[in-house]
């Protein structure tokens, strides 16, 4: 079968989600998936951007990014999302992107997506686990097929035993390896799933052409 | 003691949630309340809101309703959401607003206002109560005291039966008089309990002070 | 490839899920899948149960539906869930049932099932969304792969519209048509997703083995 | 007004939420409370509760504290709950208590009580956030006035940053210095807002009788 098209779709303001991202992306490439790294559309006013320097450098750094639109959900067979956490739940310029859906949604195409999610906050229980539920919620109603990574692996316990998703507690240092372990590992397996899933439904739709 | 400060804060685009406001705005000025009927800022692109005729009408028809700021926030020793689901969780609006209150956040001013949300969604089943948690989740981030309805009166059970916030299935149709009648009591009930407990805690002051 | 085999487990004291799971029952049968319908163990005393007739009257009715074992759990590729609310979350007995898996847990053979879930409440709004959610967030511990229905189907919508899983209001009057209807689809779907994974992983492992 | 009545309810099998609750009475009961310490029944066959030696040993060891009664429920202002993880949710045993409260839920008596809550998990990000979401979801049910600690004390930050209530990683080796500032200021604050919000009401009835 040909490759897994996966859409790696991340907001990040400070660095974190995007790190994540690219993790995701490295294993993904290594898994032999056809990849797109995507970012989330800023929404925030250019002064509130400009008035964080980390942010404001990430933006610059990060410009070349193609912003994720429906035509990327459209061609994907997975989404892995990486979204911080704000409150409790995920950052207002993701739910904008989730939002602005309707049109892709109302015809069934977000359906049967193979799905994960991973995130990160500024306390290690400041709504690591929230957020991926709001997440996965959401994704519910696109119709999706969720593969967190559950306890599938044991890199998952070094990184925080988060069975939703990679959560990474945000310090402004970067990722640690351990988080990074378990990026791979959760890419890997959505990967796996979606190539079962689908190999299986091309295979079906073979036979029934016969 | 002087009156109790609600803000009913809304996001609405079809108009559902701006009707359950205003069930809400009077029945707090009969139960004697200071209340300020505030509206969140819009953040779809005018494009967005002009190709759909209703929410472009609803947008010129609410034009003078004042829009919520954090000085609204401090000002109010009680809050009333009510915003639409989107896919389960709390329109990209309403979270826009809510990421916005990081400064008053971090000096504490949000903490220990007394809260209740209400929602409404296009099906009785589509997130209803996921709308709710959402931001009731939140609203712990920031310190709240949660007022939920639960099952404290008979018109929450003629009204669907959600105890975590009255929730309406939008219909076009408008608000249903079962739904203002929960809406009533949910605001009378979130009154009561600012009520007892700002005048506990201003009798507290006071006998501290002597 | 072979039938795949589906374990619907479900509680029930007044007989609503008993009827879901029967619908859903049917349907797989009528898929062409190896079916279990398995009743989760009762842990109220005796006397609880005797003192409310119609829970007494089906605890009798049932009595030769076998309960659901670990072993069943091992066997089964896909778990399709049904279980009546309580205060929001999944009532006790189905939990019970939950907690007493974790020597199955820990050796790994709960992950990489096929799931879904549905539930029952006694009001429209009283926990049918939250009580799915209770159950999913388990099921992600379990390193399970959810398919919940969305909104895939026409009769969801005619059921409430939950993409979570279909909802029944429990009015002592049977499970309704169009309940009916989102049962069939939902339990179409959970086999059908269950089936090009189990293929397209049978097909991976011929692969590799050749 | 007369001293607020608090009732820790907690659910124990290795000792983790026991200790918790332990330090939840000592700071309740220097802050000036009437506070009942309560377990909750276990529910667990005895063999199941023999085969592991701390469990036994918890069993035996605490086998005269007395088990919660809806007597108690009734009795008290203020709920504070401490009880483990188990997938994500509440243990069974914490479940099945809150089913049994039926008969007190349908005369209205269990509206209107200040609520808190701890938990345990194994893993950091193991359920410590959804557990607490489990039970809230429950109050919520309940009529109960929620009151989550949030971030309105730096113990919060200093034991995980957990806004919806204390939560703990079990490790074996006890409750943490940290954890436990973080419990007596979540029973602290418990208690004041109960106090505030009961001598309010109090003084409300006072007037009205006058």
């Amino acid at each position: 079968m040909s490759k897994i098209k996966l859409a790696v779709i991340y907001y990040s303001s400070t660095g974190t989600n995007y790190e994540m991202a690219q993790a995701a992306v490295q294993a993904a490439r290594q898994a032999g998936a056809e990849v797109r790294l995507l970012k989330i559309r800023e929404t925030a006013p250019q002064e509130a951007v400009n008035s964080k320097p980390e942010w404001k450098a990430l933006t610059e750094r990060t410009q070349n990014i193609p912003e994720v639109t429906l035509a990327d959900l459209e061609w994907a067979d997975a989404y892995l999302f990486s979204t911080p956490t704000r409150y409790g739940g995920a950052a207002s310029q993701t739910r904008a992107f989730m939002d602005s859906t309707g049109p892709l949604w109302a015809t069934g195409k977000l359906a049967n997506k193979l799905v994960s999610v991973m995130t990160s906050a500024q306390n290690p229980n400041g709504g690591q686990e929230t957020t991926l539920q709001n997440m996965y919620i959401s994704l519910m109603h696109w119709g999706a097929i969720l593969v967190p990574p559950g306890y599938t692996d044991q890199s998952i316990f070094q990184a925080g035993g988060n069975p939703y998703g990679t959560s990474v507690t945000a310090t402004g240092q970067g990722v640690d390896e351990a988080s990074k372990k378990a990026i791979e590992h959760q890419t890997r397996r959505l990967l796996e799933v979606a190539r079962f899933y689908l190999s299986g439904r091309e295979n079906s739709q073979q036979v029934s052409a016969d």
